[in-house]
């Protein structure tokens, strides 16, 4: 009998993973997507890895055998990142879970990629630590990193790409190497580091990151506040970063997605465009950058601030926010979720948020609109049902004219999600044929045989003419 | 007559750039160094850059007949990035100094790369606005992105790396590339800004960058505070640090280097290890901190704090602080620096500084130490007589084990001067052989013909086996 190139490779890697290897449908199904709606194929087996020697040993094997290796954390992504395009191995990393070290001194630590962001924490709050990046999911590390995952408190804390100190990767050929020290900063060569924060795995596969952490704060305190309009809402965040008050987390809630927090969580918050706000800091700093944004909000339409000041009401708070999308779903139980975000210059954040508001309406979609606004950053949660094709039609065209309207605005088709398969023919109009071209070398000269999460971030070969990828 | 291949590219470049092509030796002679010692022959011809249009035309010339291109800002890099080691075109780009535009209200601008952060802050100043990287000289911000360099404000504000929102490069063949937009953040594929930040000139060349703004704070105060012991110096700044207060700049000077500077700028400062500091924020959280910071340096046996509050004040500090690289070499009248800095977890920051203090008695160096200590980074600014041989391979065997002890310690060889010419050996050591070959693809594919500033960064082929390169 002989092995096609693909059955050939799954042999050698059981010679090495034994029965981590998996072919059987519900394994190879459950890997085969993220959070949201991407058609594709399934992989044609999934490998639970288990440390970074293996990693660059099954690397090696698919480069040679010129089979696809996609890496997998927690199938939280939401743009097709993790989908098997082109069939081959997913390198399901979750069992690389192991907290290194943690350094409370210097504020940092080294993690294997499939240690998940609430894992950790869990791990270092006794130490008075926390790591900041939160995306809402329960997302690993190593997934978070190589989507340049950012969330609620970027605006306070940047993203992954200002947490992440150095990374160990294994390259396509089974190179390793590490990107960094645990050095703060450092001016020592190219910044390795930053090339593979975001890449999607199509550069190589993390297999151990050093992030930064931060002391909690001696005193956090969030609030809600309901406003009379969208645009009051956004133009309260817009003074307030420009006042440079140092907030910590300012998220937006139009009133369809706080209709659907509310039924969802059973909250009786009002049904209208509402921030989330949180303060971080020595006590007397706090008061006084809440006494500023209250009276920025009450001079833009806002009403009474709701307070959260313990533990457990803040957390029942941020829990309604990050089940957003889930309350987004159940508006129409059965349905799927295609979420989109795009980012714009603050200062345009009003227009394009009002405009797109508009744009929903008119198409008559169901999208709620959620935002970490003080990034200039806004999420739509589109419902939809994945058979309805004219619907799915309309929405691809929706988020092409969002993706317009925030490049139009200075801004960028993609704040955090990242480009997977569902962004590219954005990110080739965003980056112009020069930067594309640039990506194209550097993807081709650390990967020659295409092996890494292929069709992801840049177009396969063989789908240059394809008019839509969704 | 036939025409060497360096002087048929100078002749096609005069067509180009007519009386802005330079072959005079004063010119060559002024742009074949930085403010460091570091031995290299002169360019061939100096060319004072227009715009980016041109800059693609000269890059294609230089890339087809393989002559070295060096961008060259405003010769104030300290490792040997600009010199002409393989001869070639020197490009000025100090003339292509226009700023652009000033986004106020996103806390952005986007300006020509000649542009220096002296003469940004002071058309900026009027919007209440600055930037806040701060090397001490007043380097061009093109220079300061390649050299990803960093200073004073750091602790607080980032580096270069976290301050440059997009780029615009030209590349060896010509090809003109967007690196990204004014949106803060991104998930748009790879990070070609911070590819090129800290690139040195060896992969493209920087013709526009737009660069994130802050908000001059409305609270700024600044201190002196002498201590007993250096060790009591560094520990105060751990401990600020580890506690979280979002100091502006905390500074290190050593009693020698404190010595120098009330010297060279008549002050009457105690000439013992001293800590400068400043605080920005709201009026009671500025209080908040100081008190904070107060107890601290009293607890490590720091003296009374001596105030600067107003603008004129604060200069009169920072110039000395800005000027203790001169205060240095006037130490010995007609001698010139060889600076060098590490950095390295603030953990082992103080054993790091403590054993290199050691270190610089012992063999009998002259070598201030000045740090931006609350990133772990500190410099030394060996005080050298470039024909003193011995003296100068004394110095090179020290900067060995200070980068020794800086990567021993978890540490960085470079935090913020840069590799140039001065520490490929180091960066070698450091980033062992998976990242320097991943550095070397990267170069190879965007920089084929090796025209980009060669020799810096990466070493040149034919030095591969050349045991010292100072």
């Amino acid at each position: 009998m002989v092995l096609s190139p693909v059955e050939n490779v799954i042999a050698r890697i059981r010679e090495i993973a034994g029965d981590r290897v998996s072919q059987g449908q519900a394994d190879r199904e459950a890997h085969s997507h993220g959070e949201s709606w991407h058609a594709a194929p399934l992989p044609d087996a999934v490998v639970y890895a288990q440390n970074a020697e293996e990693v660059a040993r099954i690397a090696r094997i698919c480069h040679d055998a010129r089979v696809p290796l996609i890496p997998f954390g927690t199938g939280t992504s939401l743009e097709g990142h993790v989908t098997a395009v082109k069939g081959g191995i997913t390198l399901d990393l979750s069992r690389m879970n192991k907290i290194v070290e943690v350094n409370s001194e210097d504020l940092d630590c080294t993690i294997e990629p499939g240690v998940t962001r609430l894992q950790l924490n869990d791990h270092i709050r006794d130490r008075g630590l926390f790591f900041p990046i939160d995306p809402g999911a329960d997302a690993s590390l190593g997934g978070m990193a190589s989507t340049r995952a950012s969330g609620t408190n970027a605006v306070r804390y940047g993203t992954m790409r200002e947490n992440v100190l150095a990374l160990e990767v294994v390259l396509a050929d089974g190179t390793a190497l590490r990107t960094g020290t645990r050095a703060r900063k450092s001016a020592a060569g190219y910044d390795l580091t930053k090339l593979f924060v975001g890449a999607e795995g199509t550069l190589g596969i993390i297999t151990r990151l050093s992030l930064r952490l931060h002391g909690i704060p001696e005193t956090i305190v969030a609030a809600v506040c309901s406003f009379e309009t969208l645009g009051g809402a956004v133009d309260t965040v817009i003074q307030t970063i420009q006042s440079g008050i140092p907030i910590a987390r300012v998220e937006l809630l139009d009133d369809v997605q706080m209709d659907a927090v509310n039924r969802y969580s059973k909250l009786s918050y009002a049904a209208t465009s509402t921030l989330f706000f949180e303060f971080h800091g020595t006590p007397r700093a706090v008061e006084e950058h809440v006494a500023r944004v209250r009276e920025i909000a009450s001079e833009n339409g806002g009403g009474a601030f709701s307070w959260a000041e313990n533990t457990e009401q803040r957390n029942a708070l941020w829990k309604a926010r990050h089940t957003a999308y889930y309350a987004a779903l159940a508006l129409r139980p059965g349905s799927k979720g295609w979420s989109t975000d795009v980012c714009v210059p603050i200062s345009r954040l009003t227009q394009c948020v009002l405009q797109t508001k508009a744009d929903i309406e008119a198409s008559g979609l169901l999208a709620p609109i959620v935002g970490h606004v003080g990034d200039g950053n806004f999420h739509l949660a589109h419902v939809i049902d994945p058979d309805d094709r004219d619907l799915l039609a309309r929405t691809y065209a929706f988020n092409e004219r969002l993706a317009d309207r925030a490049l139009a605005f200075g801004g960028t088709c993609t704040g955090e999600h990242g480009i997977g398969t569902g962004k590219m023919r954005f990110l080739e109009i965003e980056a112009g044929e020069g930067a594309i071209e640039t990506m194209s070398r550097i993807k081709r000269t650390l990967d020659p045989n295409n092996i890494m999460n292929p069709g992801k971030i840049l177009r396969l070969p063989e789908n240059s003419d394809a008019a839509k990828l969704f």
